[in-house]
């Protein structure tokens, strides 16, 4: 008899459930929910424009409904009966924390705070904490610079302390009355569980460890005393936090009756430790050691394990490196380039000021060109850089434009600035002692574009495969829901057989590859001269005079590529 | 009673001819003609993209039409007669050397190299001489860099000698059978004095000086044992040049009696000495000390005298430095930026794929925007550099693009960098010892584009004006016949009675100015770590750390800026 897991994920403006086979990953049933409140499900403020919220009355309200679409889907069209399903696995948005009183209800369903957005869940995307970020950043480099060297040198305002810590600065009425903030990973799975104390929340090392500085090495959460430097009302906090965090592969807790009975599904189902969405997209596509999981949208999000037998270092630039938060046994390493797939559609619609069908028919023009024919190169950093100069104020820039240079030709140089931006981040892990052997990419540019592929195949010389499901955290995270039902001993055999990747599989070309290899010297000075501004990035040792930088024969080295390439 | 004079300029396309009242230069008469052979007056090759050629017949023949046609508008409109001219002038483009025999007729009316486009006049564009100039700029560095010197560092494909010395080297039976190379602009006035020996052919000091290294300095042209050591060949044809050559005060001869019964002109009219368009172009602008003349068209050329009797030392990058070649008594200073209409229709033609009306909606668009408030920052260099950096292997660059920047922003940008190229001159020129207190433009962008002049107005930190007339070169070339034919003792109160802008000036408004002196010291910071190719340019003394360059703090330093400009 077939067994099923339940995945549940939370993304930014909707949530989403998918049932699927145990066996084999066969994705059964699927329901996507958008949150009804604010903007796309999103509370705004109109004057402060870094201020993102969320409802946790909505997420409830969605979780009800989207889990009996999918289970209702899945009995109609499989025959899949909610009593075969063995477990639930949860992925959510992070670092989003949610200010609870003491019996875990979130501050915002109190009738006094029913209007105050601080007592609501601060999406990932609130930048409210921007001073308080750089603050801890100031005073982590001064008093413990160990903390920041496994979150890439830099704490962001997007992050759980930062976010705390401002809700103490502008609202302490509201920060004294709450009881504890849980990440919005924790509190799902606690809602499923009937947790009703925020000190039984089973903590997931994925947020804990990426957003919050929890370490094992020193002691879990950072210290009393360090938080204490902050501010010594955050200290207090602390004592309510667990000591220890764990990865997907331990139980958060039993379904209760209450969801058992909405949902038709057995009574005490098993429901794993929560986890981040792109974390569990990276088991939803088939993370191992050796392969990158790439997940490009706007942005991308590049997950990496490694065997935690082996010492990984810190990585300098790389935004997060944490035992377990991925996989268990395993390093979890995070990175990501801030812009994407957001640079092709700023260049299509601002500039070009077209719309889909313009990107189509560039794509194809692109594609027609000879690699390096056009003697453009160009940084990929329109919306900064995170991995690996972690600076938000770097921009973009191109170099090599003739008077016969057409946009075909700019088009397909920034595709190929973002492979040599990813090229970057590849290059540094495998520096550290990480090989990277393939590449998986998840997401709507990689099984729409086969151009953008080609050209991260050549770029990287690696090959490139695209996951063969098109909801890999969601799958992810029933993977954890099957690992939590005992259908599998260990979360390896679970992701090799319910994990895959589509038949197409993008090869580098070598006269390609030669070529990039070459441009990608060009790109690397450039990077290397205006990136070096964070303080801690590219590893440049000669001194050299000014007028004689690499940068003064840039533009002739192009040009002497981009006519071998055109005669090629 | 009135007396007139007669300007013909030969452009590369057309030759004009125009009937100017010798009094206050009020434009009574004319007329343009195209050239009818080959391809917009061009004979091209279909296999060598570097060949450009012209039919010295045709200059003859469009010679009669269009100076009967501007005399005959002349008496029509204003009642001016063939017999109240007093002189004429000429200038022409080049270096356009036209190889001729013994009876000073060009090689290509001889029935047996009538089809041998090299017995045709070699256009000024023609690049087949590539070559021999990169041998003549390295024979010369050698053993007589004081030549380089006078011409910004580097002997162009463009120039005489490099014509003459490509002949020899791929046609050497026509290099044999030719007597003499004459430049057209001294060519036309000896066909209107018929000079029948290429000896007495007087030769302008303007192309002498500016394209074939000649300088009294030095005994005129380059010596016997310096061609010599390019090829003996070339030794031998010197001695059949002139020693001296002359500035535009001075006459080449006397009409003909045909050519003055041709067209109804007295007999024996003296006609001037020629130059080239631009020079002339600078006259008919108002050339004097203090102003720089700028020619704005897909490029631009920037002519300044100083007098004579100060010592201009040789200016690194600047292309030519001629004694008497503008005006008599004046050292005549050219310079020029490689591409600036042509990056503006570049951009909106390939890359925004509009056309007129697009340029149009954009400059306005542009208008509306604070001065720097985009970030962007670009460098000119998309038909290389010619002043001062004579490197045309540079290309574009643009930087500070981020997720929000529009293509009005671009285009802005682009103007701006033109006008820091031309600011970059302009701080060359004066860095040297010859101030420019005010700008005269003559072109149609500087006509139209009412942003362009604003802009520049303010990155040059100097008023802007337009020339009166719009056909500044036949102008100047009259005002070189009023002078021949004696209606100025001197060719100062000439231009002074001659010449005038238009009301409309455009002047620095400070706040701008003080925006963009930011702004240019970033472009500078670019310009010095890009051009510092050739070897030969920019001055920056200092060492530094590959890292620490001025360039790593580049990016910020724009956002910066561009916080500013926004909120100001």
């Amino acid at each position: 008899m077939a067994t099923y897991t339940l995945g549940i994920d939370y993304g930014t403006n909707s949530v989403r459930a998918l049932v699927v086979n145990t066996a084999n990953g066969q994705e059964v049933g699927v329901a996507v929910v958008n949150y009804p409140g604010g903007t796309d499900g999103i509370l705004l403020h109109s004057k402060d424009h870094n201020l993102a919220r969320q409802s946790p009355a909505d997420y409830v309200a969605c979780l009800e409904r989207v889990v009996k679409a999918a289970l209702s889907q899945a009995r109609r069209q499989f025959g899949a009966h909610g009593n075969e399903v063995i477990g639930i696995g949860v992925d959510t948005t992070g670092s989003t924390p949610i200010p609870v009183d003491a019996q875990n209800q979130p501050m915002c369903l109190h009738p006094e705070y029913k209007k105050n957005l601080n007592a609501y869940a601060w999406l990932w995307k609130d930048h409210t904490a921007f001073e308080e970020a750089a603050r801890i950043t100031e005073q982590a480099k001064k008093s413990r610079p160990h903390f920041l060297a496994k979150c890439g040198g830099v704490y962001s305002s997007e992050w759980y302390w930062a976010k705390l810590w401002h809700c103490l600065n502008v609202d302490r009425g509201l920060f004294e009355a709450t009881y504890a903030w849980i990440e919005l990973e924790d509190y799902i799975p606690a809602v499923l569980c009937g947790v009703s104390r925020p000190e039984d929340v089973v903590r997931g090392v994925c947020a804990a460890g990426h957003k919050a500085m929890f370490n094992r090495h020193w002691g879990g959460m950072p210290d009393a005393e360090f938080l204490a430097s902050l501010d010594p009302r955050l200290e207090r906090l602390r004592a309510r936090m667990p000591s220890e965090s764990f990865s997907i592969d331990h139980q958060a807790g039993r379904l209760t009756k209450a969801w058992a009975a909405t949902w038709g599904l057995p009574e005490g189902l098993p429901v794993a430790v929560g986890a981040f969405d792109a974390h569990l997209g990276a088991v939803g596509a088939g993370i191992k050691t050796g392969t990158l999981v790439k997940i490009v949208g706007t942005s991308t999000c590049d997950i990496m394990v490694a065997k935690n037998t082996m010492q990984v270092p810190d990585i300098p630039g790389v935004c997060g490196i944490v035992d377990g938060s991925v996989l268990p046994g395993y390093i979890g390493i995070e990175a990501g380039q801030s812009a994407v797939g957001d640079i092709f559609r700023w260049f299509v619609t601002s500039v070009c000021q077209g719309h889909d069908a313009l990107q189509v028919k560039l794509t194809a023009e692109a594609r027609r060109l000879k690699p390096g024919a056009s003697g453009l190169l160009a940084l990929d950093w329109n919306n900064g850089n995170r991995t690996i100069l972690v600076d938000p104020q770097l921009t973009g820039l191109l170099v090599g434009m003739t008077l016969h240079t057409t946009r075909a030709e700019i088009y397909r140089a920034l595709l190929e600035a973002t492979a040599f931006g990813a090229l970057t981040i590849v290059n540094r892990i495998e520096e550290y002692g990480v090989p990277i052997e393939r590449v998986v990419c998840c997401g709507g540019i990689a099984e729409k574009n086969e151009l953008f592929m080609q050209i991260y195949a050549d770029v990287l010389n690696r090959p490139m495969f695209i996951s063969r499901s098109c909801q890999t955290c969601a799958l992810g995270a029933a993977i954890a829901g099957a690992l939590a039902g005992g259908a599998y001993p260990a979360i390896e055999p679970a992701i090799e057989a319910m994990t895959g990747v589509k038949r197409k599989i993008y090869r580098p070309i070598p006269r390609h590859v030669a070529i990039y290899q070459e441009f990608y010297g060009q790109y690397k000075v450039l990077h290397d001269a205006f990136g070096a501004v964070a303080g801690q990035t590219a590893r440049v040792g000669q001194t050299a005079r000014v007028g004689h930088t690499p940068l003064s024969g840039l533009m002739k080295n192009l040009l002497v590529l981009k006519q071998k390439c055109a005669q090629a």
